[in-house]
């Protein structure tokens, strides 16, 4: 537990102050590149480069089975959680696309499904076969939430043994947007239908009845509340905690993370709340349109580098935007500057 | 110029409808991939093909000198169109190093630069040695707006014997902001100052400044300013003809157009204007900084894939939205279906 609270470093102040200016040389007005000089900018201080470069992406995908799935809280069976598992194995996910398309490492991690899948591919790490009814008694055992620590950060040693530019995490577990409902109405103390959404796909009256249920676990379980872990414990789920332990292990390496949806930014804010040096080391991929997102990202002081409308999760809308922090880096790399191209400054 | 009014396709019914019908059936929840859905049903409609694909980009940028530079609009010299033009053919600027990127094809039209450009690698269709000042007479005469909106149809001419899957077009000309919000304030009925931005990087004063004089060129040329080629002939640029006329040629041949930021947009408005079922064959690459642009998509219900700050042109914002057009065709052709993956249906 006490490796989540190890310092974190700062973004270099000189590879920052390089870059911004190397941005004022390139043959462009002044910011007329927006986000991407950001991008670049950023990318070059936290990874000490003068060509900020993402070619080696990292994906896990940390999935796991929810007891709060028999409140009837997500639009499809808790089945399913395995069922993609497998479709990730087997290359036919929307995120298995997406990352052969950019050459990626990616990679599944059973963390905690309620049954184990037996395939090669599939990693197993798993903290239990699926957390606890929250709505009852607490979502995990504190051994429990320590594996599901553990395996997240096993997967950042992976990506760094493979030399990741980035870490990109996704989940996959039925019923997991309740879970991160729970944990972001606790963590923001906002009611639950103030942020609780429609997740795969639910109608108005079944998103009442889910924000009930997490309204009632709040009140349930307010006296255990008391701290991001104990928030994590009582109401997370496996994947989440994998995700959290994750982005802190990466920024303690120093190894950027780009953050997905809903859930993933749920962990993020659990992360920086735990060790809030890390939010400097995160980038994040997309606005989703789960509704709590907005709140969640306004808490982080997230800017998302997409809006596409995408509320998939499995990293897919943080792997989307991988292509837009490429292209930033190789304008910065590769454009030519004013004076190389002898062209005349503006007023 | 009766070669504007020729007829244009509708998409495809059919194909609409079949890849409608896929992307009910992969393994997602209906919806959760969002505009990459919308973007893969209508490429599949337009190209008529079960399997949209973006593997061919063809990118024309043409480039011209504006008379109203000479009443100090711009934040930069007039020199600057032609150190861009040898920039684009050096393969120093932005779009260079995003063409490249993509593999696409690329090239650069002087379309009507005050001085040519002596090199092999640019097409040269001049309509003339820079429009004339705005301010106190038309830009171009009738015979000089047939030469510009001739160099855009043989652009999407070339494009198409290069088998191209898409049409960007882009621009350069110092002082083309300028005669871009005077088309759009005429187009639209709005009064220059509502339209009028900061361009390359104007200040407050000199927005107001551009503005007047735009206004004035509005009130002085107003008798004239009575048909969509009116307005192009009267204020507008070399430029921004053969943007409008390429984009209505790809749409009359079946090929699909990635319209780049405000002043493309404002050529496709003419374009529209002109040939209103062209409208169809249009996506729109990003929302440009750059004030106008946001009433300009409003009037053509354009939806840009990318809010990335950018306010280059040049065709910079169209070509960083090819990557996320090109994975929401992978995504539509290759993820796995729930009866490929046999995954369990929803509620």
């Amino acid at each position: 537990m006490q490796t989540l609270f190890l310092p974190i470093a700062a973004p270099d102040a000189e590879f920052y102050r390089r870059a911004l200016h190397r941005q004022t040389q390139l043959t462009k007005p002044p910011g007329s590149l927006g986000r991407l000089e950001q991008l670049a900018v950023a990318l070059a201080a936290l990874q000490r480069r003068d060509q900020p470069a993402l070619d080696n992406i990292h994906i896990s995908i940390f999935a796991a089975d929810h007891g709060i799935a028999a409140e009837a809280v997500s639009a499809f069976p808790q089945a399913v959680t395995a069922e993609m598992v497998k479709n990730f194995a087997a290359g036919g996910a929307a995120v298995n696309v997406l990352a052969r398309q950019l050459n990626a490492h990616f990679e599944v991690v059973d963390v905690g499904l309620l049954n184990p899948v037996e395939l090669p591919s599939v990693i197993r790490q798993r903290a239990g076969a699926g957390t606890e009814n929250f709505k009852i008694k607490p979502a995990m055992s504190e051994a429990q939430l320590q594996i599901a620590l553990a395996a997240g950060r096993a997967a950042v040693s992976r990506a760094l043994v493979g030399k990741a530019d980035i870490f990109i995490g996704g989940e996959m577990g039925i019923a997991n947007t309740c879970s991160a409902s729970a944990m972001a109405a606790a963590l923001l103390a906002v009611p639950a239908d103030e942020i609780t959404g429609a997740g795969t796909g639910l109608n108005a009256g079944q998103i009442r009845h889910k924000a009930a249920v997490i309204q009632l676990a709040l009140q349930t379980h307010c006296q255990r509340l008391t701290t991001p872990l104990a928030v994590l414990q009582t109401l997370g789920g496996f994947e989440i905690a994998a995700l959290a332990a994750a982005y802190i292990s990466a920024a303690q390496q120093r190894l950027p993370v780009l953050v997905d949806g809903f859930i993933s930014s749920v962990a993020a804010l659990l992360a920086a709340r735990i060790n809030p040096d890390c939010r400097c080391w995160f980038f994040y991929g997309h606005r989703s349109e789960e509704k709590g997102h907005q709140q969640v990202l306004d808490a982080l002081a997230a800017e998302p580098i997409l809006q596409l409308g995408m509320r998939l999760g499995e990293a897919s809308g943080a792997v989307m935007a991988v292509p837009v922090l490429q292209m930033a880096c190789r304008l910065h790399n590769e454009m030519a500057t004013f004076s190389q191209a002898r062209i005349s400054a503006g007023l």
